[in-house]
């Protein structure tokens, strides 16, 4: 895999400058990463409120005023540029994918700054237990789920997972660990059965790469930020903006 | 003081009947208790925010839809009438103390119930450790404090914080105790010196009743969901209804 970006400030100026457009998983390790979701203030409460309501997919880490693009958790951070990738949804559609939004921007936007799993992943992997789509070099596996979240106005939908697999001898260790970032979603909602949440193969992930699974290990699902792009997807949100996945918002918070 | 309501359906049902109008602490021991603000639509995004950014004293137990009146953590209970008092503030005034809003009521309006410090009192007696305001059968005492919260919006102020007198053996074990209710407020934001943040006699609660402090005895500060109501009347909103002081929500959920 490519160089780690150990710092969260370079890596956000080497996005902001287009030389760095891979996933951030493995990077900055001990500083909390963050899912990006920008609703116009319009929706702006009914999304909160989704947050509110379903913790575990969205652990809230900020949310900007109306138009800002500065967050708190990392001066001089501009949200529009500093991410790897931008997907733009319009009427539920994915319209386009790119490289910045600060073009796009509009005083009304409000973006939501959701915590991610990938900040417990340097817990894990300082405890000794190798996460091996870091080791691969790849994307985490995301699946959507039969899960329902909790609706809250137009927004209603399924839970979607990211999926790590785990020797068996260290499931009960990931689940102590992982259970201390509440932040980063908390404890696994699922262990070891994916058709029980609704997902049909593990070889097909809905976003992400597929990773094997060998014979001593299980697949460990947590709930994952990229949920409420999903759920604005079902519920056709005029206009959204998100983070591309695996692509995620480098905080200067330690996790 | 008057005969204990131990179920919450009881005693919102005689709160409804006007059969009852007082202070709600000490009564359904082992529920939540909850804070009430009522705000129009228009204002619930920057509201929720100021939840959200300040956790401590106004940790969000539910937020229901605009207009809706029967919280999900009290099936069948009305919102505009089962609570014992309620206050009705208009650009930032107290206009009106009454025993039911649902003659006022809007269907902009957005109910949110956040979390009491009185959720954590049964767990504190259960410890052996005796509360002087419930012992006395008075209101806790409530203060207005120099803490600021974080801004959201129009919402901006200062913390307001209950002060209970414990003996200096039992600090410790009390915030221990109230640091695991995180929906009710968590561990102490203060202990011992009222002048460091802002209250200058103790015996002149701005809220709520005075209790004797003994020689023995720290006073012991908990950030207060009376909070809002106070950070609206400083923000000068054009219109919240609140629960009168000490005179709670009383919800289903165990707390």
């Amino acid at each position: 895999m490519n160089a780690i970006y150990p710092q969260p400030q370079a890596l956000r100026q080497a996005a902001r400058e287009g030389r760095f457009a891979e996933p951030t998983s493995g990077h900055a390790p001990g500083f909390l990463q963050a899912n990006l979701m920008i609703v116009p203030k319009a929706q702006a409460f009914d999304f909160l409120l989704f947050c509110q309501r379903n913790p575990k997919p969205c652990p809230l880490i900020e949310v900007l005023a109306a138009g800002a693009t500065e967050p708190g958790c990392a001066p001089g951070a501009n949200i529009a540029t500093d991410i790897p990738g931008y997907r733009v949804y319009r009427d539920g559609e994915l319209v386009e994918e790119r490289d910045e939004v600060a073009s796009l921007w509009r005083e009304d936007y409000v973006s939501f700054l959701i915590g991610c799993s990938f900040s417990f992943e340097a817990a894990v992997a300082e405890a000794g237990i190798p996460l091996r789509h870091v080791v691969q070099g790849r994307n985490v596996a995301m699946y959507r789920t039969s899960i329902p979240c909790e609706s809250a106005g137009p927004f209603s939908g399924e839970m979607v997972v990211s999926m790590r697999p785990i020797k068996s001898r260290d499931v009960a260790k990931v689940v102590e660990i992982s259970g201390r970032f509440d932040v980063a979603h908390g404890a696994p909602v699922h262990i070891g059965n994916p058709a029980a949440i609704g997902i049909a193969d593990l070889a097909k992930p809905d976003y992400g790469d597929a990773v094997s699974i060998k014979d001593d290990e299980v697949p460990i699902f947590w709930a994952c930020g990229v949920t409420p792009q999903w759920v604005a997807q079902k519920s056709r949100l005029p206009v959204c903006i998100t983070h591309a996945p695996g692509k995620m918002f480098v905080t200067d918070l330690k996790g």
